[in-house]
């Protein structure tokens, strides 16, 4: 297995644009666009698999990911979304099986928990912005195919006698669909239990009426009216959502300056830099606040555009994460830093959440922050934040602190200072549905709520006693403090501390959303381990080879 | 590693009785009882490790698990339950390591499993049964120990400069706390999850006042005072809490035949029957209802005692059910049928539940019911019901059906019936916090209520329309879709279904009793698969030895 091997997986870098799109088509039609897949065989990630029968790889998903956020900053116009096949008779085939079979076993829990946040955002753009996204089903949705449609807000299928819907994963491959499908079966389309038990078990689907009357799909047409039934939804869509002003907000590339020295290598955006020091197995991720006074109107935001600070801050930190996790696998410690001023944090935070209650743009850029910090409570490394003087950890930064497993703040003579700002109280809420502040002090009924009366600056001492950081060591203990406990962590077994970090940091309620990642993501990383799926004769390996897999019958 | 060998785990038997415990020591003054630990190192449940400082192996917890449920059953007068240890200077040390390090793969899971039930059957006896357990930490709760002292309801620890409660599990094993620790931590007791990582990265533990204020234990006592303090506590809740009119129900041994023939093997009860056919890797569990007229006054239920219909069949399934998980991990499916009266059934539910508003007995029976049937939820086998004609799924065995992947029922000329009973609407349910019946219509808002309406027999076709069964094939195609079904989940990869059952089978809410055994123990699951904890280098089979272990860094 690759599991052992320090398999060198080829350097993923996640920003792109519409015009290097390989495999997704996007058009437009007013305030209706289309979104197809048209994967291209020959073009996967990396060499060693063919993409058939449109299937993905994460080159297609970055590509999916990447529409699916231009659509709700750059398309504001765009109401409803259309997600369809160039190919015929098949819609998606899923996750591609080879790419997956040769891939380590951290490449494919990446791969699903990338994808897993591709769909959630898909979701949000749903129940958030006004895009609707609308699944034409015009041939067969197998796997991660389906679950592409199950994060759609409505399904519809060709009832052609040849398209259907299907989970062969299990059957097929002895593993799971990974990208929230069982979840999403029973947990939002609440499905019958035992209907997803047979339909999970049932390599070649389920077609036509039964798959609307076992609620798989919303709607079923002919051959002959899909075209026209799929048009008259998305109108429907179109109609019944509040047009948002335009124009849109294009995105540019990030244009991250890395470098490579001394055996450290790293990356320095505009407002976020990054540096991996490989031997400590540790990253240090700076956050650099803003400058000068918040726009004051929705013109002057517009006018700031993709450079507004909130925005390039997520984007730039969004994508530090993902390639920490993809590129950086033996990078254990993340360490959060902020430097600037925290006051300009504030005015910032409190000028874009009164913009957002009418702009759609400010709004859009707090549902960016929010996605970004999800990504990070959902990071398989340990976060620690050091807040020391200079630092600005405030509002949306003090977010920073508030996902990370511990904070250290400096204090003495010269003290570390925290702020929370309106962010801190509900627009950035966490997988679980609660704010960071909620989850914390669920010890304390109120107490997060009583924090709204915290309107200074709080010192490292007084950020101690009311529990908002771990630690505050004075000047003479800091570095000693820092030091080992950054030793002590990158110390400890990796997979102890990812399951320890998913059990601690998600604390009261699950969601849908907690739930993919926890009890439907856990699962599919042990099988994922199993000989039966990855094994040399494991039925994952053995896809598409005459002989059958052997599988060790022992029920665990 | 033992988990790709057929690794020969001896049959473990799970009845016991005091008289034979061998580890625990169960003492009564009035309405305090005393259980102390004090485990005979050399008498583990399998040879090969030694039972050190209170640690604990699986012949330990079922002597714990016996302890609690005869506590509730036969000694109603007791109101309090210190549990404590007879060793100096330890309470309890945690799950033996060097058990652990050498047991298979499925066997720890299964461990871990049965230990969680253990656990939450002693919260269940603090909120329903008055018994309220108080941990008293004379000496140092090492993971599972300070695991056990977070499953009772007050925790006092001893404040003599060495008594501390740990986790050592990550530190030191590269594994996590495996009974419930860290949900507890963080759910339970709302530890704020920075100090819980703080807490689970420290092998030394915490100690004296840092503990209660770090919220792991309730109260601190100096040596002088522990005893007082402990028995202060015993007596306010005994105070506090309402006194149950003995005597006490005695349970007797179940007394089953044991078979084996032809290569099948089994058991039968009274109430219960198991066949096994190796071969097919299936197991056959028959129900009986019950016959004759049920009691009608506490009285009379009373003199039933330990023989009234539901208590002996809920026990019996309850020891089916752990056989099945430790002594036959090869069968992947359970086929359940019953065979009765439905409407005896129905007149023995609904006099239980209306003795159960004022009666203690009659409440246990109910508890215990409950018990069972969340252990049969969370069987990591396959579960397919079977009604026939003459069998007899109404109310309390109707939760059967409910509680299975699919259910046939037989229709055409000789249809097979089902019914609902009080006990279908709330007495029973699921880990989740739902009925079955609302778990299974979460798609149908109000429909499980509807069905309170349903006061007739349903005729298995009824009963499909109805979204109570999965299939109605009639006498034609029932021996054949039923051999079908059965062959074809005989193919299917044991650990893909284990993923995906545990995925379909707990649809809406999750509770900390699911969290436990979703998110907490999937990721255990998957650690315990891990090289960095059970490979040959890895931390938990290195344990001991003068060598480190190794570790592959690469977080996943």
């Amino acid at each position: 297995m690759a599991d052992n091997a320090h398999g060198s997986q080829p350097v993923v870098r996640f920003e792109t644009h519409p015009s290097r799109y390989q495999h997704l088509k996007l058009s437009f039609d007013g305030a209706i666009a289309r979104l197809s897949l048209d994967v291209v065989e020959d073009k996967p990630l990396r060499p060693g698999y063919i993409l058939k029968q449109n299937s993905y790889d994460l080159g297609v998903d970055i590509e999916l990911a990447d529409a699916i956020e231009r659509l709700r900053f750059e398309h504001p116009e765009v109401r409803a979304v259309v997600v369809s096949s160039n190919q015929p008779k098949i819609f998606c085939a899923g996750a591609n099986i080879y790419m997956l079979g040769s891939s380590t076993h951290a490449f494919k829990v990446n791969f699903c928990k990338f994808t897993n946040e591709t769909r959630l955002s898909l979701e949000e753009a749903c129940a958030e912005s006004g895009q609707h996204y609308i699944a034409a089903l015009n041939g067969v949705a197998a796997g991660g195919g389906y679950e592409l449609a199950l994060a759609c807000e409505h399904i519809v299928l060709c009832d052609d006698g040849s398209s259907a819907v299907s989970f062969p994963e299990t059957p097929l491959l002895a593993v799971l669909p990974g990208t929230g499908g069982l979840t999403r079966l029973v947990d939002k389309r609440k499905v019958r239990r035992d209907l997803a038990d047979v339909f999970s078990t049932l390599a070649e689907g389920v077609r036509g009426k039964r798959a609307k009357e076992w609620r798989l799909v919303d709607e079923v047409a002919p051959k002959s009216k899909f075209d026209e039934t799929v048009l008259a939804r998305a109108q429907a869509f179109v109609s019944s959502t509040p047009e948002r002003k335009g124009p849109g907000v294009t995105l540019p590339a990030l244009e991250a300056r890395r470098w490579e020295q001394d055996g450290r290598c790293g990356a320095d955006y505009r407002y976020v830099a990054v540096s991996v020091d490989a031997e400590q197995r540790l990253a240090q991720v700076t956050a650099l606040g803003p400058e000068g006074a918040p726009p004051k109107t929705a013109e002057e935001l517009r006018r700031l555009g993709a450079d507004a600070w909130h925005l390039r801050f997520a984007r730039e930190l969004d994508d530090v994460l993902v390639d920490l996790r993809f590129n950086q696998p033996e990078v254990g410690l993340v360490v959060l830093k902020t430097a600037g001023d925290g006051a300009a944090v504030r005015a910032w935070d409190e000028a874009l959440l009164t913009l957002a209650k009418d702009d759609w743009f400010a709004k859009e850029i707090v549902l960016k922050l929010k996605r970004t910090l999800k990504r990070l409570d959902l990071m398989a490394k340990s976060l620690f934040s050091f807040a020391e003087p200079g630092s600005c950890f405030a509002g949306t930064l003090l977010e920073l602190a508030l996902a990370s497993d511990r904070t250290y703040a400096k204090s003495g003579e010269t003290q570390a200072f925290i702020a929370l700002s309106s962010m801190s109280f509900g627009p950035l809420p966490m997988p679980n549905g609660l704010t960071r502040l909620e989850t914390r002090f669920l010890g304390e009924p109120g107490k997060a709520e009583a924090l709204r009366e915290e309107r200074d600056f709080i010192d490292a001492e007084t950020a101690l006693e009311k529990g908002l950081v771990t630690f505050a060591p004075d000047d003479i203990d800091w570095d000693d403090e820092v030091r080992i406990a950054i030793e002590e962590r990158a110390s400890l077994s990796p997979d102890a501390l990812t399951g320890m970090e998913a059990n601690l940091r998600f604390a009261g309620p699950e969601t849908m959303e907690s739930k993919i990642f926890a009890r439907l993501s856990a699962w599919q990383n042990w099988i994922f381990q199993r000989p039966n799926a990855v094994g040399e004769r494991g039925a994952l390996t053995m896809y598409g080879r005459p002989e059958r897999p052997e599988f060790d019958w022992r029920r665990t």
